[in-house]
């Protein structure tokens, strides 16, 4: 529980100072600055007075119940005080200071000490390595970051202290602001999955965003968020994806989890809005000052000017967010209204002479539609645009129509300065191009459609399964499990001697399996389409080689002639666990990597889902007057393999590749499992 | 030529005015503020001085040779006017007037007469509804346009006066600035491409920037571009590719030319920067401050924390742009001047407590390493942070490194404000987010690239073909015509009757021709794969339904059993000429879409490119051990094609499909020819 944690009622600062160059200054500072109306309590050994404040020699001294401990001392000195607060039953600590698991094998020991403390006493830790909280619902400031605080409905979390700091520095100007913001540091303790968790249940907040580095614990990630989503929008930033970045993470978190594909399933799954990079968290924050409720999936335009509608218009057919119609009564009260050269349709221009009067009138008709919810206003400065009063009128009718969503694009720089000062003052989302209003949209009325169908991931609690070495599992025993979890596979036959060829149903398929072949069609571990006996003991002679080792044997199989060769099978994730994959089969996987991918809890309509998103589904579906190929026995065995890969933590990696498909159902034909 | 267009002595400004909020003032006006130094002759009507300059009652009464005329009228009184002009022997005139084709027939008719005029007296005109033009070097504002000229390098065109307007209002508080601002208007008369080809040889101009909404002749367009950006970048957003976008563009223009694949391909041939939107184009001129002969192809990037720069890496990934490697000399000397804890390598975080002076430090030595060309200088707002002194850092360092591309993203908001003033006013690329100077950078590395292959776009002469009536050329004629130009066919036999089955070489394919049939497996005008003589003449009987109509009758073709399925053709587009395309054939090419495109000029180099760049490449190159397929016969008859297409100005529309490829070649199977 984190009440006391963002609503604590006293507060010990253990590092305070009277040296305004002192993060412990800076601390007692914000903390004054911001109004908190508790008690704070400086720590510090030869200090008498901080900021009118009596100080104390430790936590010890102090004659109080304390909710919440600010540590902002040198590493060295930091487990100490971390101990004392355990001894005075202090649950909830902040460590500011610097210094442990991101600087080397010294800190990492330290911060391993803390983490012991924190389980046996259960205390909940924020950092070490980290700006700080902020809880403006609480008047609290309990960072090094100047800030006025703005009670607001946005919940920020950062793992990164110098975006937060950015992020902070950018809402200064802006008429927003966050119920909490959250320095992560190196989540020694409690990491963001803590805080998804809490907000879930918040009423103070409305929105969460979060960047994000590192996400150690991908599976726990999905539940909370995916709980989070179903109320509340959740935007993640996960920076690092790219291999380059992974690695700049890596030297600047000090660890690493979760494959690039992994990460992005997981992100998927979760619920999430996922964004690619600081401008676009940008653009979402400043659109997402209206309530996402009140957004709809269609747009209206209103411009001064054709080339803004013609520019805006490309960017709205890439991102697939339909035009409005105006019903009758707009339409006509629009031609009564607006001058006779104005074409009355959506797109509206109202014309390069258009003043603040006239899109006055044409917007205040407009948003009085009911059917109409989101509208953008485009402005190019011409000689009679009245920049500022149209910047006005917006700013009435945002009031007047509180339950849509006015956005604005007004193209220019210079003229533009107080217009967009007026915008802000009046809570309208501004944006200097309209692609970014477009994409912001977009990536909003994406989370509301799937949000519908958002189910909560359900954490499975698996022991991990450390396996020194890697190994294939056997062949036919690889065949077995696939029967037990009911995924049909071909007939399957094991060779001991040239006779075992007579009682064989042909053509059939002939390979040497063990522990170390793959079978690809350019080895020669493998020979197709066999007809008859005497082929068959030709392709045997050629396999001898490989069946000298002792570990490798031969096997028959029935050769299946028809169907679409698919792929299917999954890799299991540190992070987010196993990873189950679809695509096409044969020689086209690679050269078209027309593959999709969920994570262990699909259920059927997730993995029809899955084969609708394919190229080959096409196929699958009957293309140019083809057979229907058996989908729903397709999504059952995508099902049955996440069971699989649940019930077996002990397999990392599993392959069947070519599974054929036909009309009848899925046949497995060759499986590499690896333990 | 433009010269006088662009350098005029002596200007009459036919509408001027003494009311300040009439054009015709605007431009006296305009005029007058940006000190040109030649003549001005207002014409009206009523007045006797206008801003001082005596007026006269018609363009006959003035006492000079008029190199510019300036026409602000009403748009019934133009024409006459144009006619006056033409009497006077003035060859240069701007129509600013409004009222013409884009506002329905009589407009157009208007436009057509003045279209009349000027051709038959060798006049240049610009517009009509236009905002006019700005020619820095000369002195000269001849628009309504309020705007202080400052003389600079890049010439920008805009097919939208609003837009127009914008980017002028933008550029105010930047510190670069146009050679020409050319306003197009309706462009009845000079049209983007004559300013291309005037641009090729000005040597006030660096850069070329573009605004268009419609490409009406592609071909002398890909020429024009084409000789253009071979010396210097052309940057060209074409907005109106989506159907959204071309509809409200049609509206808006008038009309209508080239589809959206011909236009993206006709850009690519052009060599210019295509780019997407507003925000990209901004992002370029940004970026292109400094010449492009100075930037690199890799970046160096300086941080004062690592999370941005895990941002930037992402991005940079995506881009598949390169980090530099600092070499020996420049390891050890950051490594001798920097803080232990800085880890020394590129990209280079110099720590949270980076003051200006560390900033400086390590730039400075960086910079001076010949091999480093590009910088991206990232900051955010810490406590230790001198955000206006590391700005002046940056100027200091851009003066002292002229040659370098030095760029700056600052994240934040507030604090940053006059540092952002202090970047621009020493020329500095700054951008509010890494992501944008990135993507710019990437543009400019490409184009850099390819600027070495571009070839100027011949242009063929060919008169237009205007069809009443699209029809397909017959089945075996159109063999003939790929045989006339050296492209293999399978054999083919014409049959009359069943006894013409006797003397084929079997394996074959029957099918039934027509002006009507279409050739597709799902169809049952074709049979595939007969063996012999029994099967052909069964085949020949169930196509008897579709041969009792006159105009069909019946083939016998080679069955191809082995190769690759090809598809190979073009479509004539009415304003960029023949679009070649070459893709995966068979049922694989709706589903994959794995098509190339090129324009008519192809050579065998570059259809070497079209073939790689397809994702069947793989297969043709031997995937997983198969043969090789020859490639080299391929990219042949793609040129063939294309000489095919530029003879004959008559064929609408050729498919070859499918056209076989093996070791030896290829072989067309099936062809449909549109005249």
């Amino acid at each position: 529980m984190l009440d006391k944690f963002f609503y604590p009622k006293t507060i010990a600062v253990i590092g305070a100072s009277n040296k305004k160059e002192k993060i412990g200054w800076q601390i007692i500072n914000n903390l004054k600055k911001g109004q908190f109306k508790g008690k704070v309590f400086p720590v510090n050994l030869k200090e008498q007075i901080i900021e009118d404040l009596q100080v104390y020699k430790s936590v010890a001294d102090i004659p109080s119940v304390i909710d919440l401990a600010v540590i902002s001392i040198p590493s060295f000195g930091v487990l100490e005080e971390v101990k004392n607060c355990a001894k005075h039953n202090i649950k909830n600590i902040i460590i500011i200071s610097a210094g442990f698991s991101e600087i080397g094998i010294e800190g990492k020991r330290m911060e391993r000490e803390i983490i012991k403390i924190a389980q046996t006493n259960n205390i909940n830790i924020l950092g070490p390595n980290c700006l700080g909280l902020i809880s403006s619902h609480a008047s609290l400031n309990a960072s090094f970051a100047a800030c006025n605080i703005k009670k607001g409905n946005i919940a920020f979390i950062s793992q990164s202290g110098a975006i937060g700091s950015a992020i902070l520095d950018w809402t200064v100007d802006k008429d927003f602001s966050f119920s909490y913001f959250i320095s992560l540091g190196n989540k020694a303790v409690l990491d963001e999955n803590d805080f998804f968790e809490y907000l879930k249940n918040d009423n103070k907040t409305e929105l969460v965003a979060a960047y994000l580095e590192e996400i150690k614990d991908g599976q726990a990630f999905m539940k909370s968020v995916s709980g989070l989503a179903k109320t509340k929008p959740v935007i993640i930033l996960k920076s690092g994806q790219s291999q380059l970045g992974r690695e700049a993470a890596m030297s600047h978190t000090g660890s690493l989890a979760g494959s690039e594909k992994a990460i992005l399933t997981g992100l998927k799954r979760s619920g999430c809005i996922i964004i690619d990079n600081l401008e676009e968290l940008f653009s979402l924050l400043t659109l997402l000052q209206v309530k996402t409720e009140y957004i709809g999936t269609n747009l209206s335009i209103v411009s001064n000017a054709g080339g803004p509608i013609v520019v805006t218009l490309d960017q709205l057919s890439k991102k697939n967010i339909a035009l409005d119609k105006f019903n009758k009564k707009t339409f006509e009260k629009l031609t009564k209204t607006l001058p006779e050269l104005v074409k009355i349709k959506n797109p509206l221009d109202i014309l390069g002479d258009a003043d603040a009067s006239r899109y006055n009138k044409a917007l205040d008709i407009i948003l009085k539609d009911e059917d109409i919810r989101n509208i953008l206003v485009l402005l190019t400065p011409q000689t009679s645009t009245q920049i500022e009063e149209t910047a006005r009128v917006l700013g009435q009718l945002n009031k007047k129509y509180k339950n849509k969503l006015i956005t604005a694009s007004f193209l220019g720089g210079h003229s533009l300065v107080n217009a967009k000062n007026i915008l802000a003052e009046n809570n309208i989302a501004h944006f200097n191009f309209p692609v970014q209003a477009i994409e912001a949209l977009a990536k909003i009325v994406d989370y509301k459609k799937r949000r519908k169908e958002l189910e909560e991931y359900k954490l499975i609690k698996q022991k991990k399964v450390i396996i020194s070495q890697k190994r294939q599992l056997d062949y036919l025993e690889s065949f077995k499990l696939l029967e037990k979890f009911n995924i049909n596979v071909t007939g399957i036959t094991r060779i001991e001697n040239k006779d075992n060829f007579l009682f064989l149903d042909y053509p059939i398929v002939l390979k040497a399996v063990g522990p170390n072949l793959i079978h690809k069609t350019e080895q020669s571990s493998i020979y197709l389409n066999i007809q008859n006996k005497e082929q068959a003991i030709e392709a045997y002679k050629n396999l001898a080689v490989l069946l000298k080792n002792k570990e490798n044997y031969c096997v028959a199989q029935e050769m299946i002639t028809s169907g679409q060769e698919l792929i299917l099978g999954f890799k299991r994730d540190d992070s987010f666990g196993p990873i189950i994959m679809l695509g096409m089969g044969g020689i086209y996987t690679e050269i078209f990597n027309d593959i999709s991918l969920e994570v262990d809890d699909v259920n059927y309509k997730r993995a029809l889902k899955m084969i609708e998103s394919l190229k080959v589904n096409a196929i699958i579906s009957g293309a140019r007057g083809r057979d229907k190929l058996n989908k729903q026995e397709l999504a059952k065995a995508v099902v049955k393999i996440a069971k699989l890969a649940r019930q077996h933590p002990e397999i990392k990696e599993l392959d069947i590749n070519p599974l054929f498909l036909d009309k009848s159902g899925v046949k497995a034909a060759d499986i590499r499992i690896i333990v």
